[in-house]
């Protein structure tokens, strides 16, 4: 899980921080599409200047909108498996027999954590049995192969570093890195997937320098997936008081002068004073849905279903289990 | 897991909201005592003000706070234990052969609210083998029973109703519950243990009749263990504000008239007008801390320590597992 | 889990052990008919002479036979439900509004004995919903409890007992109890459904008297239904033995002056005689499949989605989820 | 989990098919000392023949043997702890600052292979600490790293392939590693520890070319642990069988004729004809415990227990937890 700090994971919602007019001067484009199922959102960020205003790496970031994927809600969970198949083959294109590794990063033992090593659970491995596969699948069964590196706190080692270590004796073509994520709205928690050909950093920001899992570093394209599980204390505090001194500016004069101060504060300063003010043990606290034990699970059945209609041919949403 | 509301669970924290002097005045008594392992205190509430004070039932709550709960701090659980012990001997006199029916509410699918079924899985239960037991434990081995009834959403049942049933057919003298709570402080969060004799309410909140375990309910004492495990987000948000507010009216002017105004308003109306202004997603979100999955398992393995020393003699924390 | 013995948990088995000719004369019917996925016999055992010949209660007692239950294979799971549907609403004819409880008999954490409580986990239940459901639904679903009673060890009460607590309280018009089995031949691991209308008794065969859940019992119909998810080790070593002894005999006369003696031998005797000859600490051990862990969640599946058709109307193994 | 074989994983198993005489001239030593908590046993194979005979390579073999193993018996536990970290330290002399990486082999998902896994969960990792540990702990604690690769059938590359990579990237001075083991003789289920300086072929025998972890192939000293956690069915049938027609012989003359042809069969042949006779579906089929589950928790407990009592100064079964 990433560090939990006032800048979201998500680059739709740094994009959409900024007003429209200014992204287009600064590199950052956004181009919307509506399915039956939910929202398709495509997030360029081309230039440096796009890159340090959200804070996210130059390159292509797609999110997945659709309340559908935190209720029981088989037919939409097909549809969405098939945009993920769809955008994920749009990011990353691979001959037919190229090998892919996908990693589930983050931590079992702590559900909100544990999306990555539970979509491992559902992907279709198949490197190991390439060989000896009838003839009329070799064609369209994809060498793939599957980790989950554990975290550095149980492990010792960084995620990077174990994966980088495996990449280099089994040379796969493609790396798919799954990882839940936090977000600043909690209206997107577990509602929400990211696909993003910039890569990923595990358990960025807990330290100083972490090993990335990117194309620079790993020397292959690496595609990255999230599923944003939380929203960190502070931020909800931060956008709550946004939206409590919004309603009362409106409703009266009352709140103006307070608010009039905390707007001259800049984001950063004004997460900064929240932070202080909140209770100490709260910055090891995260905000989380009653249910997230539930819908994780299906979370990562949503993701793997989709990776493994990406990565293999012939196979649908309903037959991925009966086919080897 | 008691629904999540701006009133705390825990007496302890409903007393501290009411001024010293006028505790005396409302029935409301509170002693405090220090140990190494940490703080005991003890809330009385003796009449009906006090009551509806502390929206508590008239009884006895005794509080244990350690900071040591949610470390691993073998010597100081053993103490924690032994203080729970004692405590649990003092809210409810029973005689070394009378039985003892054990329960585990909440639902242990959701990790903040599985503390009561994991506490359930370290009991030492011995209702069954009482007859077989060697002469030299007979007279220390007392009956007892446990079970984990499942919350209403997975039984259709009420858990009180579950445990009415099961308590009817096997006629114990006592009957200890424990819940997770939810608390005010994000402090008290995993470092609190509850015990009161007034009994518990499982789910209460959630629809309106809820069928309580209580003396009343059962016709025997019933003994309520509880620990905090969560603070509900509008909660969070509510006491933030108020330490923001506070921070800010010390340190200049600025804030005063929003403050007054925040002032005016009762708690309740303020924390309903915070919780309009949450994302309605937050609505069904909880705070927890990111280790809750491994403190909950400590948590329990504490709470079922003191339980098992509490209802049979000759036990100390080491030797519990050996002994049968 | 029925407690291992040299007698199936199958009626299908102890009446095979019976020759064809034998079996009309003492009572015991059996019906065969084939289907896509699979076969269904019906055993119906009509006296007592069948019932003691047998060692199974007077009643009908369906099995359902079908490989497909231990592979991936979707397609026929759902058939497979439609047949345990079918069989579950000939074994018990309710009318459409009247209360179920069903009853997961077993240990949660010992793999091959918990497939009762994964069975509940699937339960569609509806009980405490009925009255907030939307018209439309109103005469589709029937109230469903469900429950899981552990097992005596762990909870010092007899799980026969906690069930009549429980039903006393929310008196259904039957109980649906799912249990794990023992059988003799090792081929009907996880690949056999036992549905009998004869009820069960959880634990048999441990200590003396045990509660056993049927008419008698409960005063209502108590329908069970199992899988053998074990075969005990002195069982397999007695089939084993008995089938090299007859390879043996065909291939030479070798053998034939033991086979004689061992013949000479009752079934009990020669089940004696080799755990006898078993390493004791073999008395405690089962055999089951390597996969059992992911072979036992599928069966959960399976009978869980065959109990819901059964149960409620309009229900088909594909909307179950997405029904309330 | 090493395929189950007529042939044990444990060294001294295969010396003891072998003479007493016959092992001194084989180069097969035998060397045994009896402690409060059990018997240890050291088996040491000097040259190729005996390495041949036993079919385990070269090297030294320490074999744990007791029954408090599989009971609730905290002090014995203590002990055992204590006579593994002094093996461990026999086999693997390093210095105070060499790093050390420890690997939990096998599969989480199915009970009796979760050993290693489970392990891991409990070794006190630090390589990522140690520059931020406070002085007095630095000369104490070694750099030590952990982690869980996986079986083949989940990840389609081979746990020692994985393993190879990561040592590369972090170059540690020695690897442990942990698996669960198949032994001959159901007595030695979850009451044996073996280790052995040799390494191990993780999943050897299912495949053909696998890949070992062992000096040769690592660089490095690679010592394994390891507990057997089943039987396989033949084998069991097998030693059952000779264990009847013994018990007959020594009783009466009448098996005399079937047990002169058995003799005449090599162990090899012999352990054909009974897997021929078994029930095909026994092959994939094992023989446990009943509590392998709740063993295999506390066998883990044991085992990680002394492996940071050898690893880390200091430390003793009690203070493990509480050292950082």
């Amino acid at each position: 899980m990433k560090r939990f700090s006032p800048y979201t994971d998500l680059a739709l919602e740094a994009a959409e921080a900024i007003g429209i007019k200014e992204r287009e001067q600064k590199g950052i484009e956004v181009a919307e599409k509506e399915s039956e199922a939910g929202r398709i959102t495509t997030v360029r960020i081309t230039n440096s200047e796009g890159s340090s205003r959200t804070g996210k790496p130059q390159g292509s970031y797609i999110t997945l909108e659709s309340p559908y994927m935190r209720e029981n809600a088989p037919d939409q969970h097909c549809q969405i498996k098939e945009m993920l198949a769809e955008s994920l083959a749009g990011l990353c294109d691979l001959g037919r027999e190229e090998p892919v590794l996908v990693v589930g990063l983050g931590n079992r033992y702590v559900t909100p954590d544990s999306l990555g090593p539970k979509v491992i659970s559902g992907i279709l491995v198949t490197r190991h049995i390439k060989d000896s596969l009838p003839n009329e699948l070799k064609g369209k069964v994809r060498p793939v192969a599957a980790v989950t590196p554990g975290v550095m706190g149980l492990t010792g080692i960084e995620s990077g570093e174990i994966i980088k270590g495996i990449a280099e004796r089994i040379e796969p073509s493609a790396i798919i890195a799954i990882d839940a994520l936090a977000a600043r709205s909690a209206s997107r928690i577990n509602t929400t997937i990211q696909l993003a050909d910039t890569g990923v950093t595990p358990g960025a920001g807990v330290g100083n320098k972490r090993f990335s899992l990117n194309r620079e570093t790993m020397g292959i394209p690496v595609i990255a997936i999230g599923v944003p599980t939380v929203v960190d204390a502070a931020t909800l505090v931060n956008d709550s008081l946004n939206s409590i001194i919004g309603s009362m500016k409106e409703a009266s004069s009352h709140g103006s002068e307070f608010y009039r101060m905390l707007e001259e504060l800049s984001d950063e300063e004004r997460y900064e004073l929240i932070a202080q003010c909140l209770d100490p043990y709260t910055e090891n606290m995260f905000v989380t849905p009653k249910e997230v034990d539930s819908v994780v699970e299906s979370l990562a059945d949503i993701i793997s279903g989709g990776i493994n209609m990406a990565l293999h041919e012939g196979i649908s949403s309903n037959n991925v289990d009966s086919l080897l």
